[in-house]
């Protein structure tokens, strides 16, 4: 016969931590808290693999089941000493859902199971408290007849509201035991109107009526969505818990609290929790009575008069403490717990990891490794990387009040305040006589970089996690809010509404750009820390780590940042933004208005001077470690102005006439930029553009080898490259810049040439293409926009609807398709590495900063990951994180 | 002794016909003539692996090719009957290039080898013509020091020009011996003074000098762009042919001339050519003296008083007639021969398959089957599929006078003559009169579909071959002259300018869609034949064939041409061009205006009956055949109108204000429509749409059954699809609305639901989306797009430098890559198969008319292509030839 149901309770269990597949969860630990001795209501957990057998057979139970059920009740009337139904004793149980992994969203609990009109009165007796006997009898008939019956909880507050104004009272617990009494009839009533049958007076109907709702939350329509996303069998099916109910609420030597064995806030090594004396779990959380502390320490420096458990009830607290110390033992992490004191006993009634803040998880992880409860690698498994973000930008203070405006997308981490402006030359003006800014729009565009560049924080108004605004922001590490929809920017009358409330040019503005809250007025933030234990960790996670990272950096400042968190190079150097400065732009828009090569190559010599001095820096700071410098990619209309006052300024400035520039500018407009005359596009068609470029770097390289007698590793990349005779014809012009270069200046560099592979016809012929290149470079952004066939811009309206629908799991943009474009990063890699063995794989797309990307290019075979210089340590950690688990 | 030098003459050589691997053609055709008895100036061919030898030995000659040479001239003199470099009979030599395949653009040829100031009096004495031996000798030098020497020709000219001024003479013939003799003098100086150092006087060097030219010319830039433009192998190398000067005009009894073994015209079974009495081969060519006809047939029809070589030397011709007859045998092909009379000899200095016209090639091809010379499958290959297309469309008549305006791109190919208009609109009013009209715009839009279906021809002047006018013009097979730059067209005053030329509405204008030229009033045409011999030709072609040819055809009228060519189904019938219809464009606009699906739906079912009545013609005509729906793809701003007035129009037509339709326009804007919110993504965020789409199929496909009795075929296809979720969540609506309907009628028809393959990640993924869809259809226009992350309306700027530089072979919209995009189509082949034996397999794109792709497609073994139904014969042929090709 097959075991379908676990019993627990009495100090012991059938059940262990282990068996959470098929337990659940919450079965799981509670049997193994029975195992440890640890009190816990007794009671039994019927299986996932029965809710597996419910549904392979048109929702029947299994043969035995109700056998089992039976024994394991008997058991548990055994050990708690009431018995189901009785009229004397009764025994009420809670019937909670429970699954292998922990899912929101499926059934809620059903408590105080097992009352009705006769053993009500045995609850009156053994409490001697009718007003709460017929209140725990009126709640179990709305939560079941909701939950279990399906008649909606609204018809049940109607007639508590009715009820009240009968009585003229205005709060529920101004109601007395008869008034609850009548309650319980009408309900009682409506479930008969509605359902056409009475509400089920025998216990044990309604214990498999709650045990059939559980299985059946199963397949409801949440569920389903929430196992579509994270990749559940449906096949798992969920356990059902049913456990003794007790009560915290019996009086004043009752209680109810929850607690962590550790501060889940800061991380210290002490107990921490609150509690209420006669209380119910829910009034813990629901805070209309303010909680007191467990420890006598944390009461005292809070400043809280309310006795805490330790000087209430002094014992029972040390039990308490006794009891966290077996759960860390066991658990080797944190514990959030769950307990109730029923007329001076505890109980347990869950314990399971605790969530905490990144600043605790870092915390714990290196102070348990630190005292021999867990190993290093163990340690650098407890962060969550995409939590650690946190740890990397400063943030508000979380004790500072906020005037919230409104809320928008959290597009790039951080806070900071800023006297607000309207256009990135404002913000420019503004800074350069001293003030800090926070730079207001619509929506940005490479115009804005140097803006942006200046301010605090940027908040736009319209576009989605991965607009300009938000990608550029993350590169830069400025917090950003993005597509802040409440709010109103008028750029022409420079004032920013929200509702009826009217912010001007000038007025301090604060973002929080990890929550997506636009604060009015200057909140105070609180600085990142990266030594002390961060420090300590991060050294573990390099030991463990295989694969290096480096940053996607363009500026100084930016490499400086990188290398601050760790980056062993710079994977993406994009030459763009360089060209954006109001001395150089005049240029290059000569450049691009040229009407021939030559035109082309007077202009290029003025750009020339600037980029060799921007690459000599850059160089400097990275040294011996590579820099990689992508050529020239965006389609030049990029750098034309969109206005009709900038053309006319740029006409003046380039000599030419209005007309001239308005043509050119719509002779360069595309249908479909990013399919359009880009990337090594330009190389092919207007070679002296990289000529340039190419011979700025390695001026810039042999200056600084000559003035500092420091090596430096410069890699050339080539962008948009479909074919290996793009590549064989740019490098070939790369390398003869090179040979000039070194013998006009006497010195040489090691350099390599290199390309991105981010269309879908680059990674089918990595082969080819790796003869003529020494590295690649995965642009995993246009590489998804190409593979899938997908603007990054225009997929907003349907991304949603796809997500909703399953289609996609993750957004494609923020984590790796690995199943399509990684596909072809993985024929890439082969057919390169096979054509050239120790080709150099790296990725240098928005997704060189996702955990789950970052594992993939490990099992990949990449050599490195590239990301913006805020996500190094977090790539860093997540690399790490990947080789650990490659190895269990 | 590896033999480097092959002879010929004197009734016998050393190489033969299938040696042009080692000989090149030119000199394997040369033995071969030899081998047949047929006089050729004796000669020798130095072949290709010697020029290969030279350039792997740093252009070192291989041993022993020098004796071979000198015996080889030794036994030529011999022949010949002269001495190379003597004084009295000097042997004067011809050295060409031959590569193993034609080649233009390699090394002129240089004559008269030998002359030098010995040789030349040894001329003078062997001709008695001392004009003609120092013409020769000016002659020699000119080509020489120019061919070998690379002395610019430019020069040589400019000392004619100044002797014909100091002779007061206007002509180079009116200069006499004297004056040429100093024309000697003055080039020798000329090349000394550019060279610095004399003209070789040696024959032997002058021979050597020409073959290192020759072999040189191998690697000049023209040969080796070529080489990479039709992947020839460098290793290949030239062959260099020296042969025997022969002259024709060596007085009345000397005669040259070319002639076919049949009517290159006409293909009729006759001795067709032309010939010069007293003149050299280059005379016939320049077209000074008029030509004289070689039979006496030919010259009585043509009315020309000139006698014929049949007349003027009949014995000469019958040799002729003999040397066609053994040529026809020997190489079972029509011939292109040139010839040589010397004093009364024959000789014959190359014979090569002969160029034809497509009419000539089919009646060759079936004739000779007919006649026995060669097999039904060599008939078949006998056809160049894209010539066929000249035989598929009217042609201007080739004899009418025409006043050529200007010449655009040979857009879609036929002829055609109408009234100009300049706007749709225009064009189906002036229709509706019982004009004839030729639509003239800058560019078109989808919104001209309904004046250019109404239109005979259609020109722009901005756009490629793949333009928006182009593509669509192709589609329904109306000739399209596009990217006409010369021509403006102001569409507001309607006038056509062509330099001071100014046409207006209503004037008549014709176009040649094959030659792209646009012509001023009416010119006659031709109009194709389907029957006869190309019906017979089609019959051995379709026996030969193992792949289905479909349609792409979306109206009535494209699918009775489609049936008339032979179309074995509908492989795309896209439905976006039935809403432009004015009764329609309101409800679909009023559909995407809709502020939600409540409003959408009410939209909808207005369009559905249009869609139901569209699809039960369609679906009429087609019967038992597949007709392959695709659903809804371009993105909804498409529909909404661009201009001011036409909105406005919208908007009163909608029932909703200005600024709405605005605003909604504005919102349905995108960055990249190409990847937007288009194809099924339509459908995951619209199903209404789709639903109504498959409704208005099933309902039609009912109905057939119903009135008519006979079987239909509706196949439903998705577009854009990226994921196996989306094909099965559509697919599951499609079948839902395919039960509704068989329900609701009480019919059924069999249908099969299947996907395009037109992005890379759909094609990777193939093996899911087959588990969900019954076919795949390859859309390689967006698979190319995607693939190579290339736009093709903005890859115009650059595609022409991408295939000067040999980065493309072929535009790749017009003929697949088949190493990148190709791939895609073969892995999503064989994962679709491998998940769904039996799947099946089409390719639906711009290049299943095209006859290399079609080739590919047969190889990766796809069931069937489906191209415009003008095309049809095409992809039939080449498919046929592709099998055939497989075979051998």
């Amino acid at each position: 016969m097959t075991k379908w149901v676990y019993s627990f309770g009495g100090g012991e269990a059938e059940g262990r931590a282990d068996m959470k597949q098929l337990l659940g969860g919450k079965g799981a630990n509670l049997a193994e808290m029975a195992n440890l001795g640890i009190p816990v209501p007794a009671g039994f957990t019927i299986s996932t693999e029965a809710c597996a057998y419910y549904y392979k057979n048109n929702q029947a139970y299994p043969e035995g089941v109700t056998e089992q059920v039976d024994q394991a009740l008997a058991r548990t009337e055994e050990i708690m000493g009431g018995r189901f139904g009785d009229a004397d004793m009764p025994l009420l149980v809670s019937v909670r859902s429970g699954a292998p992994v922990s899912m929101p969203g499926m059934m809620d609990t059903v408590l105080n199971l097992g009352l009705n009109d006769t053993t009500v009165k045995g609850l009156v007796k053994q409490t001697g408290d009718e007003r709460f006997a017929y209140d725990s009898y009126r709640r179990f008939i709305q939560m079941y007849a909701d939950v279990v019956l399906g008649v909606d909880n609204q018809n049940f507050e109607e007639i508590i509201e009715a009820m009240k104004e009968e009585k003229g009272v205005r709060l529920d617990v101004e109601l007395d035991a008869d008034d609850l009494k009548k309650l319980v009839e009408r309900f009682k009533a409506k479930v008969k109107e509605t359902r056409h049958e009475a509400f089920p007076e025998d216990p044990r109907d309604q214990l498999w009526g709650a045990i059939g709702a559980v299985f059946g939350s199963w397949m409801n329509d949440r569920a389903e969505t929430y196992r579509r996303l994270h990749n559940i069998p449906v096949e798992w099916g969920t356990a059902a818990n049913v456990q003794s109910m007790v009560f915290g609420n019996m009086g004043e030597e009752s209680a109810t609290g929850v607690a962590f064995t550790r501060d889940p806030s800061t991380g210290e090594n002490r107990f921490y929790g609150e509690y209420l004396i006669n209380a119910q779990g829910e009034d813990v959380v629901a805070g209309i009575r303010t909680p007191q502390y467990l420890g006598k320490k944390e009461r005292e420096e809070a400043g809280s008069e309310l006795p805490s458990l330790e000087e209430a009830m002094p014992t029972l607290y040390q039990e308490l403490v006794e009891i966290r110390r077996k759960l860390e033992e066991r658990y080797k992490d944190m514990q959030d717990m769950e307990f109730t004191i029923q007329r001076g006993r505890v109980w347990m009634l869950q314990t399971r990891a605790g969530k905490r803040t990144a600043k605790a998880a870092l915390k714990i992880a290196v102070d348990m490794a630190r005292e021999g409860l867990i190993d290093e690698h163990t340690a650098v498994n407890r962060l969550d990387p995409a939590q650690l973000d946190q740890l990397l930008h400063p943030t508000l203070d979380p004790d500072a009040p906020r005037d919230v405006l409104g809320k928008g997308l959290p597009a790039s981490p951080g806070a900071a305040s800023g006297r607000i402006v309207f256009s990135a030359g404002d913000a420019e003006d503004w800074v350069q006589k001293g003030e800090k800014v926070m730079l207001v729009r619509q929506e940005t565009s490479p115009d804005d970089i140097g803006g942006m560049h200046v301010a605090q924080g940027i908040v736009t108004t319209r576009g989605g996690m991965t607009s300009h605004a938000a990608v550029v922001a993350r590169g830069m590490g400025r917090p950003c809010v993005a597509g802040a929809g409440e709010l109103r920017a008028d750029v022409k009358k420079k004032t920013l509404t929200a509702g009826d409330r009217v912010l001007k040019e000038g007025d301090t503005l604060t973002i929080d750009g990890t929550s997506g809250e636009v604060i009015a007025g200057a909140v105070p933030t609180v600085q990142p820390e990266v030594s002390g234990d961060f420090a300590v960790l991060m050294a573990w996670v390099d030991r463990a780590r295989p694969i290096k990272v480096r940053a996607n950096a363009d500026t100084p400042e930016d490499l400086r940042i990188a290398d601050q968190f760790g980056a062993e190079g710079v994977g993406l150097c994009r030459t763009e933004h360089m060209f954006f400065d109001p001395e150089r732009i005049v240029a290059m828009r000569q450049m691009i208005l040229a009407a021939d090569e030559r035109g082309r190559r007077t202009a290029l010599e003025k750009l020339l001077p600037y980029q060799r001095d921007d690459f000599e820096e850059l160089l400097r700071i990275m040294g011996p470690r590579p820099l990689t410098v992508r050529q020239l990619d965006p389609p030049l209309h990029e750098f034309l102005p969109n206005s009709d006052a900038e053309m006319k300024k740029v006409a003046e400035a380039a000599g030419v006439d209005q007309g001239t520039v308005q043509q050119r500018a719509n002779q360069l407009r595309e249908a479909n930029p990013m399919l359009g005359h880009r990337g090594c596009r330009l190389g092919i068609t207007y070679p002296e553009i990289y000529e340039m470029q190419a011979r700025a770097i390695f001026e810039a390289a042999c200056n600084v080898v000559k003035k500092d007698g420091t090596a430096v590793r410069p890699e050339v990349m080539i962008p948009l490259v479909a074919t290996h005779q793009e590549v064989a014809i740019l490098r070939d012009k790369v390398d003869a810049v090179a040979r000039q270069v070194f013998e006009e200046t006497g010195t040489s560099v090691t350099y390599h040439v290199g390309t991105m592979i981010e269309l879908p016809r680059a990674a089918l012929r990595g082969g080819e293409i790796a003869q003529a290149a020494e590295f690649f470079s995965f642009g995993t952004n246009d590489l998804t926009q190409t593979g899938l066939g997908m603007s990054r811009d225009d997929s907003g309206p349907f991304l949603g609807a796809y997500q909703q629908q399953g289609i996609f799991a993750h957004d494609p943009f923020m984590s790796l398709d690995q199943d399509g474009v990684g596909e072809l990063v993985q024929i890439a890699s082969w057919r390169g590495r096979e054509a050239r063995p120790g080709l150099e794989l790296g990725i240098c797309g928005e997704h060189g900063g996702d955990p789950a990307s970052i594992a993939f290019c490990y099992r990949s075979g990449l050599d490195y990951v590239s990301c913006s210089p805020y996500r190094v340590p977090i790539a860093r950690l997540a690399a790490a994180q990947a080789a650990l688990a490659g190895e269990g």
